[in-house]
């Protein structure tokens, strides 16, 4: 059960039939390898089960500091690009502090 | 972006590979139903894209009433019934509010 003072981030990517595969090695790539990182109690991708070509990112992490600390490293702005690059649209994501 | 006060529930079932499409079509109909209700601002379902049989809801609700209100519907009681009655163990259930 988050604790007070957890962030939880939520993102949302759209490809398309061509698009998918590259997006999901990508996101399971960037979730792995952020779950090794200080703070992070959760990450996880998944498919929309209505839009399957609807990715939709669920994490949880222990403070702000913790998720700044992700945001700064290298992989995460990579990642980002790369996700710019094969999706359709823009993608979004929501912060969120827990009471 | 969710404001301050809203409630974030979130949800994971899982499946096995004779029950997920009748657990898929069970958690369908919920969501569907459940996006009509007063209060409701987002409900989804999907797929864990490292475990298909691994479903997780994410659902965002105006305020604890809301949810209160949804929780009250017979429909929510037969679902959460329905899901036990597929799961392989035991359905998890979060609920936040947001700071």
């Amino acid at each position: 059960v988050p604790g007070v003072g957890e962030i939880i981030v939520t993102g949302t990517v759209h490809g398309r039939d061509e698009t998918i595969d590259a997006l999901l090695d990508a996101a399971l790539a960037h979730v792995r390898r952020s779950r090794t990182e200080p703070g992070c109690l959760s990450h996880h991708v998944l498919r929309d089960a209505e839009d399957p070509n609807r990715l939709f990112f669920f994490e949880r992490w222990a403070d702000r500091a913790a998720l700044d600390a992700h945001f700064a490293v290298p992989a995460s702005a990579e990642f980002v690009g790369r996700l710019r690059e094969l999706a359709t649209g823009t993608p979004t994501m929501q912060i969120v502090e827990t009471a």
